[in-house]
């Protein structure tokens, strides 16, 4: 037993997995946010140096990957794994990064909450048993932009309720000894759908499914909003952000206003970026905690981060023949200490 | 600890997942296979009644689900997890399955590998302290056939080292108690690419990851070929199977013949089925297991079988940019007694 299961699908680690380093590179317009400096690198060019956005993207994985391998004194060949997963059609900004890497690879897909998802499978592999491991996710503004919704040229107008999709890679690395940050508790989510049929309004789609994991999370652990320094949610946007809020007061007669941030309000600054509703893509949630949350537990200025990304699983296929987006959100629970 | 790690990642566990139910659902041409009477149903109906291909692979995945649940005398409610995936442009099939069955779910994407990605996941939580779970995946043909390639009323010539995607879904229920058969061990893949470049064959190109794990499967566990009664390939394919048993002899000197089989070689019947190099899919190896080969153990015909799925990992935007085809395979050892 590695861990005992509270509830349906809380999972309290026995063995914690420790963050042992972490690494962040992202693009130049998250590079001008106001987290801009707390990044490992900020690229100018959006192609990374390659030929093509696709390739850009696996490119800025790779590279997160390996940072944050060598930040932590370790070679490709120390890692047993690497969790991992992105938005592109068949996670290939990933597995064409792992054939470079050559690390035993578990390809994942969670949408924006796949950075939580593969800190789940990780933390599942190290309590078990393994050693040392990587988890990391990537999204590319350009990429995605093509792929989700109109060719870039298209200039197509975005309307308010849309988030600007992150160019950015995060990777984490976890072990079975350390210093920590450890990984305590996760809950794995279950796929809710509230009917929202608008794609460019994936806030309102996912905070559902952000309640519903946060509040069995909280019910599981008899915890209470207060027992966090931070709750923070993967990329819900302004918009989703307000909704998740009154949502848990509402049906949930939970507050968590005091400590709750999001990933997807954090990265740009909305007075001055021209994002809309905010950031999104599982290369947000990964780079700000891999840039900026996990950094502040390391120095004590977090003591206990309960990290929530949220995911949309609509595909535009889907999205075309009229169906609604049915969402996805997984809680991961850091703590200073194991236990 | 719930396993130990030999080698780089071969998983040894220590509570060997029990597999207590299975179910899997096809289409007609699988049923009109050799295997056809072994399947929970053969569906003659290609939409699955549903109006779309994307929604009747979605309905046939619900149903496998659904169907292995009930063949454990479960209700839903009582699985804590689903670990799955599909082929489908952002696991949709599976996706918008898992908001209808309301389990914590988990997706994963490694192309036709994940059969044993999901099987594997879900061993982690198993053997890590979960009660029950489910991993399944689906492919359907036309599905895929109009995303992967052209849509179907083209009428594309298929040349002869293309696979056919098999219509089908197959579905595991595993808990940590029972009466077997078990999952005694796994090892996770590496992405490897060999440098094929033609889409039509993938066989060929994931012949090198299936090698791959399965010697360093072999290494690890200090077995060789005939310490199990089959050994069988996720869907290599006719060309792919002859391609993966010379590449074992000449670079590994490792010969596996006298017990290997291949889930796309099986599934169809070559002489009078239009199938060009066999069947594939993430659904090819998730039907044969839960229809033919778990089967076959629960009744004591077959005692150890190493199952290794192999996956493709590339996507029509990848290939439209000339890149090469990164597979991956990951392997999952069944035995009827649990050490």
């Amino acid at each position: 037993m590695s861990f005992t299961v509270i509830g349906r699908s809380t999972l309290a680690f026995t063995l914690c997995p420790s963050v042992t380093s972490f690494a962040a590179i992202v693009g130049k317009m998250e590079g001008e946010g106001p987290y801009g400096k707390c990044f490992d690198r900020v690229e100018q060019d959006a192609y990374f140096g390659q030929k093509t956005w696709e390739a850009a993207e696996s490119s800025m994985f790779k590279e997160a990957v390996t940072t944050a391998i060598e930040k932590g004194k370790f070679r490709t060949g120390d890692i047993s794994f690497l969790a991992s997963g992105d938005l592109l059609n068949q996670c290939t900004a990933t597995g064409y990064a792992a054939r470079k890497l050559a690390i035993p690879y578990l390809g994942l897909y969670g949408a924006c909450s796949t950075m939580a998802e593969s800190l789940l499978v990780a933390s599942l592999l190290i309590s078990g048993g393994a050693k040392r491991g990587v988890a990391a996710t990537s999204s590319h503004f350009c990429s995605s932009e093509r792929q989700f919704r109109f060719p870039l040229e298209y200039g197509s107008q975005r309307p308010p309720t849309s988030q600007w999709t992150v160019t950015g890679s995060g990777a984490v690395v976890l072990e079975d000894k350390g210093k920590g940050p450890f990984i305590t508790h996760a809950t794995i989510g279950k796929v809710i759908d509230a009917g929202i049929t608008d794609a460019n309004n994936m806030g309102a789609a996912m905070a559902p499914a952000f309640c519903d994991t946060l509040t069995r999370h909280l019910t599981a652990l008899k915890r209470k909003p207060s027992d966090y320094d931070l709750i923070v949610s993967g990329d819900l946007g302004h918009l989703g952000k307000k909704v998740a809020s009154d949502l848990l007061k509402q049906e949930y007669h939970v507050n968590i206003d005091e400590v709750y941030t999001d990933c997807g309000c954090m990265i740009f600054d909305n007075t001055k970026q021209d994002v809309h509703s905010g950031g999104s893509g599982c290369g947000c949630s990964a780079s700000m905690l891999a840039g900026y949350i996990l950094p502040e537990m390391k120095k004590g200025k977090l003591t206990r981060v309960l990290f929530i990304a949220t995911g949309a699983l609509m595909s535009p296929t889907m999205s075309c023949q009229g169906e609604s987006i049915p969402s996805v959100a997984h809680a991961i629970e850091f703590n200073v200490q194991s236990h």
